[in-house]
């Protein structure tokens, strides 16, 4: 039977499809550190990291799946809590982490910077130390990772699938909206745009089961719905909200960032092109309307001058060089390092306008 | 344009689809690795291990993929190495390795484990150390992982999609051939049934561009073609060639061990369900013909006992049970451990058999 596909709206989504079994324990946890951030007058931000993933069968074997090591998110992560926020740290299982990430996907696991020491005396456990000239990086990372742990400013979620984004994102979103300004939404996951609806996945498991015996393999799926615009009008409403665009052709960056901005009316698209993004991102924002002076008719002037987009956008391009010889034992400068810093400076700004 | 699905045979597939840029380098690798250890006389294995992709587009962002975090593939070829054997581990990128196995995947990552000890002068750089209750575990991994390393035993492959699959297991099983009967295959990776012929790909792509303004996603896709038969056949003669067969319907375990034995003329199928695999599997494995006493005809008896698939396939159980409260500080008995030592009997009677 051929279904035909369906444009999901975000209140259909959640009206039809199955929340993940752990939501309401994940939401709890999210509760008490937001509460706890709050009473101590710390901004909280929301940062989503990862690729999501749309199970084709119920058993999970194979998926379709959005590629992103999670790179983005889990530096940024790092800088926000530099800066002193709190960091509910969203992101794909087996995605990177803050801390770890400088070695968990490395093709030289941890393995190989540890030593076995002779041991003190015959017959004693030898002692395992790290590599003499991998001491200071690691000191530094464990060093942050620590005083983090202990400050508690760091909660970590996990999702798979697209499924399990969405409903996370809104029940996050909504928790966070007892902040008003004081939240920050970071959302650089890589979402999928389609998802196979659960009522489909019945009818297409009993009737197109997906079998190897078969010449060829038939996949129909649907639009995930557009979540910013309820982010931005429901859920949250007060949160700075930054979303990004990943395009590989650089002259859809800005159209298609402006088109969001648009379409959702947050607060920032960060741009960036496939090749270029660990070195070039580019901000993206509307600029406060101008306000006609008193008295001027809305001329055929004043109108094309406030459609013009060079008018109403604002672009902010951020380059970093990139080190042709990184000194060893000296961590790279990285892009996310200036993204986070301009986006504290605009957050404390939107913070500071209304209060 | 539709284009109709197309079944590939192994040699059209690699007439017509496109070799990873890195084969040759790769090839020339294996090659060294394999006549160091023919010439000291050692056993090689070839351990595949984690999913494989299908990239649905050009810049790979969105892809179809198979589950599999390469438990079986890296909990083995650790087994493998300290049976003594040389393991070439081809396995998914960021998908588990032996040894750096026990902590990357972890959600306590190494981090937890480390800790600052004070300097021992002020002023001094504080040493780092391993949590106590965690160093001998972690002692017992470094000195095996040392070990194979000075040793020069173990040779690691990287993956992603079925292309760089099917291209590496095809030229890898080649170098392997000049083993013969020394040479064994543990074909434990997760492979994709489908892929996206380059072909079809160029037009998907100009004339179907996944977009994510239309309302649905429709992918066909073809048939994988079944390497084993080339494998056993032409590749590598001799090798003894272990598959798996991954079922969620117990049932179907048997019949499909046999079925595939049947079709591809190797020595072992290992049949795993989907959620009693870490404690239960089943090998299944041809037993040769027996031989009709001279001078009988061939009854009716005769023929119905040579079809009865209990008189020409033999099963071996094996399982382990799961300890309910593991002792901490102890390894975890794995059922991997069992296999390999069941497989590493075979294979030396293999070996002896002809030689």
């Amino acid at each position: 039977m051929y279904t035909e596909p369906t444009t999901f709206s975000a209140e259909q989504y959640f009206a039809t499809q199955l929340p993940p079994p752990t939501l309401q324990h994940d939401v709890e946890c999210v509760r008490e550190f937001i509460a706890r951030h709050q009473k101590e007058g710390r901004a909280v931000v929301l940062v989503t990291s990862g690729g999501t993933t749309v199970p084709l069968e119920l058993n999970v074997v194979r998926f379709l799946d959005n590629f992103s090591a999670g790179t983005r998110g889990a530096t940024s992560a790092e800088y926000f809590l530099k800066a002193g926020y709190a960091v509910i740290f969203m992101h794909r299982q087996f995605s990177l982490q803050p801390f770890s990430r400088h070695y968990s996907h490395s093709t030289n696991p941890f393995l190989d910077f540890l030593d076995i020491d002779s041991p003190e005396s015959p017959g004693a456990t030898p002692r395992i130390s790290v590599t003499p000239n991998k001491r200071e990086d690691l000191l530094q990372v464990l060093t942050m990772y620590k005083d983090v742990h202990a400050r508690g400013t760091l909660h970590t979620l996990t999702f798979v699938t697209v499924d399990d984004y969405l409903w996370l994102l809104r029940a996050v979103s909504k928790e966070m909206s007892v902040l008003k300004r004081k939240a920050m939404f970071y959302l650089a996951a890589a979402v999928s745009d389609f998802f196979l609806p659960r009522q489909k996945m019945a009818s297409y498991l009993s009737e197109h089961k997906i079998q190897s015996g078969k010449g060829s393999l038939h996949i129909e799926m649907d639009q995930v719905p557009k979540i910013l615009k309820p982010l931005v009008d429901e859920w949250t409403p007060g949160g700075f909200i930054v979303s990004f665009k990943l395009e590989t052709d650089e002259n859809l960056l800005l159209p298609k960032a402006r088109q969001a901005l648009e379409r959702y009316g947050h607060q920032v698209v960060i741009g960036n092109e496939l090749h270029r993004r660990k070195f070039e991102v580019v901000f993206v924002s509307k600029k406060p309307s101008p306000a006609l002076p008193p008295g001027i008719k809305q001329t055929k002037e004043a109108i094309s001058h406030a459609t013009d987009p060079s008018n109403s956008f604002s672009e902010y391009w951020l380059r970093i060089d990139i080190p042709e010889h990184p000194a060893p034992g000296v961590l790279v400068k990285e892009i996310e390092e200036d993204i986070v810093a301009e986006l504290v400076k605009r957050h404390t700004e939107w913070v500071e306008n209304t209060s």
